[in-house]
């Protein structure tokens, strides 16, 4: 039997995404895997491929969970291809299976796993991401981060509070 | 065959709600109903039961898309349970069978509900729910209305435009 | 709040089916339909197409759990059209939100169907459809029927007795 | 980038098995791992754990699908639990995820498992397992093994045909 749980957290943003965003990705992916950490992400392009890509290139674990049917959409750097054909319905397993989520840009797919994420008080760490408000009330449910190497720090340190 | 296609609005919102969430979602059903629209929501208590009870009342029909594995969990209006097992995943059924939605206030689900239909470009008219923004700029996805009743135009106009 | 809950029967078979096929699935439609039931079906052709057909002649309602993200995927008698985008997951769907299921002729998809009833523990009625067996010992899950109207009573009354 | 792609096998059964399904769900995941194939299952009890104690003694990686929301569902072997909270809709992704997939004894999710495998065209190996006919023909999708050590030579060899 395994001595210790293994940690996945989930890395979430567009599969468009600009040159700094890909850049960040790429970091947190690298300092998960660092850290232990193997990366949950939607397995397509964009931040997904670069966070994947910065695990893999430090020895980490990759996990895609794929919108599709077919395990070839997976990026190059996906070590567990998990097929669910199911669409965007996949973005629930993707936050679901993971202690935290790194959000880095994102659009409404990303917006729709910081939800999630939120209403299974899984903690959300972000890097640029999406700001929430109610009635004009902000929504301080996302845990701001200023650098990629913050942003996993804080997801480490609280998916421990974490049951 | 049917002359005309059936419209389905989208009504998402809490399970739990305010007073005057609960009577604006009432509202809402029975101006569907009277427009000849069918209400698509999660089927559960809060706006998704009061939307159902105005539909009812005004002759209309209400089907609910469950998160869970027993019809029983329907509120007392909704016509048609669908039964889907699949938690909140279901939240995606909701808003892609409807040809645009009407957000009440509303929590975290609504919010997975919003960026679905942002992300499926399904019109999303608001009554007093998130408010998005991304750096600092805010995202205008969400159409305001200040009523029920302009909810329920706009809805209806805007789902014309849609294919 | 209703008198009585609208009762609703999964009819499952291929969208490629013969025309004796289509002609039970026509005729179970319509009975079903007579006796006040509702259709729910995977919204698609072949067996799909004609169940909806014979109901909606008969002034019956249909649904159809569509596998794709379009509505107008569905076949023209579908009254409720409910948009998934899961694939085959939807399978679940169909039979979990009847009370009882009729499967005519059918392939693998039916067989999940068919499954997914027996787990759940769902009579399913048989017009030719599969036969199981484990270990040389035949399931005799599946109820046989010799005729449309047949199946149509045996689904209404066997659904009686599920709570 | 990978060298190769990694090889994933799902293995199916019920969560209750006798004891000689778990000796060889046990074996068959001995033998994955010692050809260097992962393990995929649904992540729960009976034959999936046995499988996954096998691989893991041998040192090889599981993946656990799992129906419900909690991690803590896994068996004590599952090295990636993926968290989906969609119930017995994720039969699919375990069998979609994989090249082949190896039955052993199981019951009807078991058998929604196998319909699924028949329609994607994914060999299905099966260990004591359903028996299939239409009409009074059998059905001869599934291909029969005498052992767990011919089940995974098998599965290995077949998945080489699928691209």
């Amino acid at each position: 039997m395994r001595d210790k749980k293994q940690r996945i957290i989930a890395v979430i943003g567009a599969s468009k995404c600009t040159a700094i965003e890909s850049k960040w990705a790429e970091e947190v992916g690298r300092e998960l895997a660092n850290n232990g950490a193997a990366v949950i992400c939607g397995g397509l392009t964009g931040v997904m491929e670069a966070v994947c890509r910065g695990a893999r290139e430090a020895g980490g674990l990759t996990i895609g969970i794929l919108p599709g049917d077919n395990a070839e959409a997976a990026n190059a750097y996906v070590d567990i291809p998990v097929v669910t054909g199911m669409g965007y319905a996949r973005n629930v397993i993707v936050v679901k299976s993971a202690q935290a989520a790194i959000a880095i840009g994102g659009s409404y797919g990303t917006l729709s796993e910081i939800a999630y994420a939120c209403q299974r008080k899984i903690p959300v760490i972000g890097l640029n991401t999406w700001e929430l408000a109610r009635n004009g009330d902000t929504d301080n449910s996302i845990i701001r981060a200023n650098s990629p190497k913050e942003a996993v720090a804080l997801a480490l340190s609280l998916q421990e509070g974490k049951k």
